[in-house]
């Protein structure tokens, strides 16, 4: 059972249920646009789904539904953005065009967003960077869920890294991935459907590989790649953590305590100029890179980000997205009941 | 059988043979600076071994033994410095205070080598920004050798991806690993040996998986991490490829033709002040991050360069260093055959 929505529906849907919750129009307005980036794209676990958890958290009395960004600069390299216990989105929009500023002045800069609820997904916002003709990369902490290499506890956060390269024509090269093997709700999609997870996600709160969601959720989770992937997420949080003045995923899950909200933490953004690093033959070097794209394509292999593009094509095509008919009345009920039958 | 030669009989026989072999003194001092530091540290492959293949090298007629880095500001966060066809190791020498210097003022910095043939681990140049108190990253391509996930035919280098983050006290926290699932010398080292390789090292000229390393060495080896490590090798290719204005990894290896030499490219180096990105509380910010030091150490967990420092530790204590007698004799044979007995 599924409810079919034209995309401005799912906007309105999006904004209305964020804005009955509480939230402000701003938060309510920034959320949405990536809510329904998400939704656009089929990536289903980042789409309207997404409302059900804001609006959960936001009961929790944790975020703050109206907290105004505020920004500061850090150095000609460096724009600060304190979101004050809010959600993250408004606090990047706020500081996206600081950072596109500074980065086309100096070379390079960063975005570090400070005391935010996060739970979006990274792509987004690096695209959003390589839309203006930049490159970007973007990195987060989590909750302490994720055992190091060669240990057993967790200690780091599923901590993603997104990259986005603009290309000449078209969309650009974007990847967003969890440091983490599986990320956490793919986890707990098999505990509720009763199936044993792969091998390499996680270990039992002994410490011992184990192949039961419900075991490695007690446990801890392990990271892609081994030694090199624990590297990389030691990397992460170091980054988008303490060298951003804000919290290691150890400190975002003791802050949380037992509510089970939404991970409180910052965030770390940077983007580059390509005009700046390519200098005046930068056209030549922005057509040097689509031969590796032309080189990955032609053997047959995918880029990371095409099987989104392709659905955020046919969405754009029909004008229309899909969503689970019990989501649907769900996010209805988060209406005000005294109105009137759904407009959507 | 065994030669041990003290740190400082070492240090003055990689100088004597690159200049030997042509090269100028500023070359042979910075090449020696870091394959005097991979033999203390007991990093085998990339310690006096190395001398082989700079000579080597430098035999093909491709490398240059004499060009002087020129430095170039390319704005307030980047500094470029092109190498002029000679090895990397002077030109980053040289630009490195630069970087420095710019990290400090602007907050985060860049430094692009141009035009360079690289042959070293990139954990002594990350290691170095440390130490004077930055946040280091560092990348670059080399030959095509690696498939991309999903296809069968090399596009990529083994691209390897350094960090390093400076701690109060002792040595930094430090990784450098390639972003392929082996080191193409683990490849070559099974292959001499004739013994098979690991599944996921590599795919054979048909694209099929392999556990024979001459198939693998004909075919492609493989990223570690499928998809994930895939994604970050092509981040690398084009940061450290056409975003500095310097060649992808196939572009390397075209320009390398059949001579085997080392890989032609650039290389790029970020460095970030912690001082700047953690405000007036750094002092407090970086004893956070040692906090999840302990919890990954608190838990029988190593950190990624521990072995290495371990190694150093016992190098420096008993002053000397160990290496086959072959290769002791391979590299007296390249000083002046006319010259008295060894000092060494």
């Amino acid at each position: 059972m599924t409810h079919s929505l034209t995309l401005d529906a799912a906007w309105d849907l999006s904004v209305r249920v964020l804005e009955t919750a509480g939230f402000s129009p701003a938060h309510a307005a920034a959320i949405s646009r990536t809510i329904w980036a998400g939704q656009r794209d089929e990536c289903h676990s980042h789409g309207l789904y997404r409302l059900l958890v804001c609006t959960h958290t936001l009961k929790t009395g944790k975020v703050s539904p109206d907290a105004e960004p505020v920004v500061s600069d850090a150095g000609p390299g460096l724009v600060r953005v304190d979101a004050k216990g809010a959600y993250s989105l408004l606090a990047y929009e706020t500081g996206r065009p600081v950072l596109i500023a500074k980065a086309k002045t100096v070379g390079l800069a960063a975005l570090a967003i400070n005391h935010c609820y996060h739970f979006s997904a990274l792509w987004p916002e690096v695209e959003a960077i390589a839309e203006a003709g930049l490159v970007a990369m973007a990195m987060t902490p989590s909750h302490a869920w994720v055992a190091p290499h060669g240990g057993t506890k967790g200690v780091f956060g599923t901590n993603p890294l997104a990259f986005a390269w603009p290309r000449p024509e078209g969309n650009p090269f974007v990847f967003d991935f969890a440091t983490s093997a599986a990320a956490r709700g793919e986890i707990e999609l098999h505990r509720r459907a009763g199936k044993p997870i792969p091998e390499g996600w996680g270990l039992d709160r002994n410490g011992n590989p184990t192949t039961e969601a419900e075991a490695a959720m007690q446990g801890a989770m392990l990271t892609f790649g081994g030694h090199k992937g624990s590297a990389l997420s030691a990397m992460i949080e170091l980054m988008a953590g303490p060298l951003i003045g804000d919290f290691l995923s150890l400190e975002s899950m003791a802050f949380d305590g037992d509510t089970g909200a939404t991970p409180y933490h910052g965030e770390l953004i940077l983007a580059f100029d390509p005009k700046v690093f390519m200098g005046p033959d930068h056209v030549v070097h922005s057509a040097r890179a689509e031969a590796l794209f032309d080189a990955i394509l032609g053997q047959g292999a995918r880029l990371p980000s095409q099987r989104r593009y392709e659905a955020r094509a046919r969405s754009l095509a029909s004008g229309r997205v899909t969503i689970p008919r019990k989501l649907y009345d769900d996010l209805i009920a988060l209406l005000d009941p005294a109105s009137p039958s759904s407009p959507f």
